[in-house]
């Protein structure tokens, strides 16, 4: 047992890390920004039910998203500590890509430690969507 | 590593015993049906923001919401599986209380096994609200 004690400040320093990474125009842009932060083989990421494991397989599905543009509101970060010295971080916010309506949309991480600094091992997104 | 493959099925299956649970109309019924699911010490649960820690702490904040009845319509739940063999699991759903409006709602939890069964070690509850 060895919870964090930096847990919210590490949290939201990635939440401003992740979204500035990840709201570029070039999709080669935010792939090559968001690389470091996924483990070659032992990463989940969830995005609205499609689940890849891994960088390469996750890296391919942010690049292949089509939008232009993004815009995003954060409403709330929520984190907490977990024992094995993880970070769980849960975000609510707003998000309008292109001409499309504003969506409400949930996000969460766990940073798991390694060598000094943490990667993504679990990511899921979720559109809040209830008639799809 | 130890990834647990059932994480599916475990995941889904929590989901269903959390709410039938939790969406009862007698608070001390719910109460004493939650009290096995979280640990003595080591179960953190923000609810809406506001963060506690430990079993007794956690009950007693469900003991204190003031609703007469709950319905509940859950949209999508994601699971995956994490590295010490915990399972997180994902909730995006929709619940109404007493004569208030619907609300969109997300939930999230952290199952951990412990002497053949789990616990929650976290859990993270937010209406979808982006206004307050």
């Amino acid at each position: 047992m060895a919870f964090n004690p930096d847990f919210l400040s590490i949290g939201e320093a990635f939440v401003n890390h992740y979204y500035s990474t990840f709201d570029v125009n070039d999709p080669n842009a935010r792939v090559q920004g968001l690389c470091g932060l996924y483990d070659p083989e032992n990463s989940y990421m969830t995005f609205e039910g499609v689940q890849v494991k891994g960088r390469d397989l996750i890296l391919q599905k942010f690049s292949n998203l089509t939008f232009r543009e993004i815009k995003r509101a954060i409403t709330k970060t929520d984190c907490q500590p977990l024992p094995d010295g993880s970070i769980l971080v849960n975000v609510l916010g707003q998000l309008k890509t292109d001409e499309d309506p504003i969506n409400s949309y949930t996000q969460l991480f766990i940073l798991r430690p390694n060598a000094g600094s943490f990667y993504i091992s679990n990511e899921i997104f979720r559109l809040v969507l209830h008639d799809n």
